[in-house]
């Protein structure tokens, strides 16, 4: 997408629909960093007074004590405080390095924080399009997150709509007639993992637009990218 | 890719360079259950003799005995065994549930097995592509793996030759002058998930083509899938 980097309240819905006139049935998939920016939750770090908890973990973890009280701000809990690794879930229920928090691509001591309700931002998002060119296309928010005991990272989905985030296989048969026990795709993440291929990470380019998954979009918003999240209960690894 | 499915001895190589002809610069992404066929990876459940281990396990997971004496046949440990899931670490590295066996699309009571070593078949099937047709793209081998943290799962590489599977950023400088200390992304299993996006789960098809990635196929095969697991000592889940 050729566009300029977004800023506060910029309206991206309006501003997608003027560059790349989305269509009907396809997915079109913004990185969190855009969102981000355009909705303020942008933050000087020489703004940030760390507390001594912050500090103490920052110390431990040799990170910045004023990043470190930003991730605090935004997490409801640490998964992980190892190694100079900090794994959050966020008060939004992910569970990810840093609570989100972004430092590259942006001005020199500024931070992104993830939007606060990825699936509200997809959401309005896709009505901005929709009012300005007619066309519903379904809606992904990505960031890059890493995993557990994969090196790297993957663009995953943290709002969506328009997408049914889990295509269910449950209870179909398989080619052979054999039940389908286990077979959920997660098409949000792929989706984002997709569009992330077809971007270099330094060029400002804030999305992708998928074309040819028309079967995947939906009318209706759907539960959007939280309902992608493993319920503590059936979580072996929190 | 308009193939029938594979069985034991094919030359899946030279297969799919007749029936796609993939040119230089793109990158054919397999099923493992494709990949496992040809190389004959699949057993008859019916030719198990669970051991006691496997028959304590299964009891205590609800799982079909025979299931998981090949589980326990071919992983290095046992990473998780709670709540109906039996999460390994297979003799080849990854880690991911059942030790990657699968049940699904499959003749009733036949299961497939990983492939052994996934970039030694990645490497092998490139090098059938090159000889049948001349051009040498890359291949990923690709299979469903569930995540920590996220429902449903995504298809992740667990082979490829001809494709640096990690996409290393560290060190470059970002569009506004910043370095980038985290930014390592995984285009192996982002290609995965990609060409996942385009197939049906019981369509019977082995794979897709991607094209307009040039930019990530090497001549050389590269270190493979397996230099994408993260080490050990690194790693603050297993």
């Amino acid at each position: 997408m050729g566009l300029p980097e977004f800023r506060e309240g910029d309206d991206i819905g309006r501003l997608i629909a003027d560059a790349a006139a989305p269509g009907e049935g396809e997915i079109v998939v913004f990185s969190q960093k855009a969102v981000s920016k355009a909705e303020g939750r942008v933050r000087r770090l020489a703004d940030v007074r760390p507390g001594e908890r912050a500090r103490e973990l920052a110390a431990r973890l040799e990170k910045d004590p004023a990043v470190v009280e930003l991730v605090l701000s935004e997490a409801e809990r640490i998964v992980r405080a190892e190694r100079g690794v900090l794994i959050t879930e966020t008060r939004s229920g992910w569970v990810c390095a840093n609570s989100g928090i972004d430092t590259s691509n942006l001005e020199h001591g500024s931070v992104t924080l993830l939007p606060e309700n990825g699936d509200s931002s997809a959401r309005r998002i896709r009505a901005s399009i929709a009012e300005a060119c007619g066309a519903s296309p379904a809606v992904v928010i990505a960031d890059s997150f890493g995993r557990a005991w994969r090196l790297g990272q993957v663009d995953v989905a943290i709002g969506c709509a328009g997408l049914a985030p889990l295509d269910d296989w449950r209870g179909r048969r398989d080619a052979h007639g054999g039940e389908l026990s286990a077979t959920v795709i997660s098409v949000a993440d792929e989706a984002a993992a997709a569009a992330d291929l077809s971007r270099d990470k330094d060029s400002g380019v804030p999305g992708a637009v998928i074309m040819g998954l028309d079967h995947l979009v939906t009318p209706e918003d759907g539960p959007g990218a939280r309902s992608v999240q493993r319920p503590e209960a059936e979580d072996l690894f929190r």
